[in-house]
């Protein structure tokens, strides 16, 4: 079925409360890009990527300046195809960056397209290995005081979360390690804690913190360094304190594969929304799979959720403070620390567009 | 010294006759985004970038959408922290594609205008290795007759050229090698001769045409397969058959890192206007250097020949087919194979904007 139509749109979406952490600062609001594409059928794919702030001009211009107005006349079914010519067309500005987004949320359209063609969810027409998925909270906190976090950890526990993702890379390691041993004590020794340096630190310092941390029995130690220093991952991975997760900034299978190769990374944590859409994620949890790395999710966790049931070798959806829950009919919902993957054709998620509209950007 | 101002503007220049290679078909123009930034004391320092016909839009909304107005107040001085505060700003959209074109092409407006303060030219300022610096003629073939290619060889040579560089990657490999085996006699067994397959080959093909041109003597073969496959090249490289050269599609630091480590090629060939500017220009041939690696340019030859000349372990300066030499006052003079670097401060490019602004693109 040949596609007859497809758009983009750049939202600025405020955040219920401010948050932090240690690459970012403060942070108000996010970008939201929806990419509409419709085949001649009138069948419609949603798409979606975003930014923490900045950079959502230029996405929307790579859409329009070219991406969108290529995919009209080609068949929706052939998204390989697609895919390949879009990687192609824009090579020379992309692999990487604002045009990797770009790419996913097209990418992500044409298989919401599909799912709804073949009237199955994403996750099972993917494959389909277990949609009852855990999940875990990421706090988005290195502001908040220790009661702060504490009172976020109480009420991610009350609507249902089993596990919990804090920032760390506070001015001194020696408030981390206190904010570790508070949320420790709060939450007991066997509860999933996960903790998020942001690239916050020197090897030295990462190591010196890995060590640290070593007695908090932490699932997983996240971004200690720069995303692209592979070798510096693997120093500290291997002394073995804490497993380490990363590739939340990475943007290409290439890079995927340097994380898990050179990296030794014990959680790959691709953002299907960057790193190449559906078609990315699944290439990059296949060979994270077969390198024994599990692979978990960065943001958009209604999207992510489909990824994570489709495959083997995944675990622990983030639930993302950059949440969509109010433009949602049927927000994710966590029980007893997992979900379900939804039911319905497609990926299932249907945006109040009318509530939407008072955040657009005027392109 | 703060900065006062800063802009950009993207033009579509006409290509005196068209071009074509492996990946990006025929070309018939070229986008080109001139950033412009102004100190209090009304020094102004240009940066160019430029793309083979699309992204230029979403490099100018990068630019737009934040970046140049970050600058505005900084000192014009301290270019390693405007390099690192915009890098940050935008790490998650960037580190990659439009974002590094954008960041570059400020790099270089920032390093005229210290060339200027100085009153040096910009390669005795980055270190001043040799002014004298070998070229050769990029030609952009691989739709040309043999008689075409062995006209325009003869143009090159009449304009000074004493070293080419021609497509391959042709549907077999039997013409690619008749074209080769044309360009040798006409040119004689010294004359140092290059092709380039712009990405056209599997490993398995690529491993047959090394083995096949072998007998030419070819100073390099370039790019054989996708530019992140670090692996192939290295399967490529380590046969000693041609040396290989790559990187023109690289756009951050990690990357060329791995291509040297990893795909121990002969020759890195950074871009100045999208590897992150003079700032990452200068770390990757630093870099290369002490890996046994030559570093070579790609693109804006009028701008790269102050790189060459300021680092040692260099050689073969591209003159690239996308000419600005239109709108030069001092184009580049090639002779008897070498070009000299500019001795005017800073890097010495002014452009004819009247000319220029016919080429326009309304933002």
């Amino acid at each position: 079925m040949k596609i007859q139509s497809a758009s983009a749109r750049l939202y600025r979406v405020p955040l219920a409360q401010p948050v932090s952490d240690a690459a970012h600062g403060i942070q108000t609001h996010f970008e939201l890009i929806a990419v509409r594409v419709t085949d001649e059928d009138g069948v419609q794919g949603l798409g979606l990527t975003y930014t923490g702030g900045s950079g959502g001009l230029a996405i929307v211009s790579a859409l329009e300046g070219g991406l969108l107005e290529s995919l009209v006349g080609k068949d929706a079914d052939l998204i390989e195809l697609c895919w390949r010519d879009m990687w192609r067309a824009m090579h020379y500005v992309g692999q990487g960056g604002v045009v990797s987004f770009a790419i996913s949320a097209i990418d992500v359209a044409l298989w919401d397209i599909k799912g709804k063609r073949a009237q199955m969810p994403l996750w099972r027409l993917l494959g389909g290995h277990d949609g009852h998925v855990r999940c875990y909270a990421g706090g988005i906190d290195l502001n908040f005081s220790i009661e702060e976090l504490l009172a976020q950890s109480e009420a991610f526990r009350e609507n249902g979360f089993r596990a919990i993702k804090m920032k760390v890379g506070r001015p001194s390691l020696r408030e981390d390690i206190e904010r570790i041993e508070a949320m420790r004590e709060e939450l007991g020794e066997q509860f999933p804690l996960m903790v998020d340096a942001n690239m916050a630190w020197s090897r030295m310092n990462a190591l010196r913190a890995a060590k640290a941390f070593n007695p908090y029995g932490l699932t997983w130690l996240e971004e200690p360094v720069e995303p692209r220093d592979y070798a510096s991952h693997a120093s500290i991975a291997e002394c073995g304190l804490v497993p380490i997760a990363a590739g939340e900034n990475l943007r290409n299978f290439s890079e995927f594969k340097q994380l898990i190769d050179t990296g030794r990374i014990g959680y790959a944590e691709p953002d299907v929304t960057n790193c190449g859409g559906v078609t990315g994620f699944a290439k990059i949890a296949r060979y994270a799979e077969s390198h024994s790395a599990i692979t978990t999710s960065h943001g958009l966790h209604d999207l992510s959720i489909h990824l994570l049931a489709a495959f083997p070798g995944t675990d622990f959806l983030e639930v993302h403070g950059y949440s969509l829950d109010a433009f949602l009919s049927r927000p994710l919902r966590i029980v007893d620390g997992y979900a379900e993957a939804p039911n319905t054709s497609g990926h299932g998620i249907e945006l109040d567009w009318q509530k939407l509209e008072r955040h657009a950007v005027q392109g």
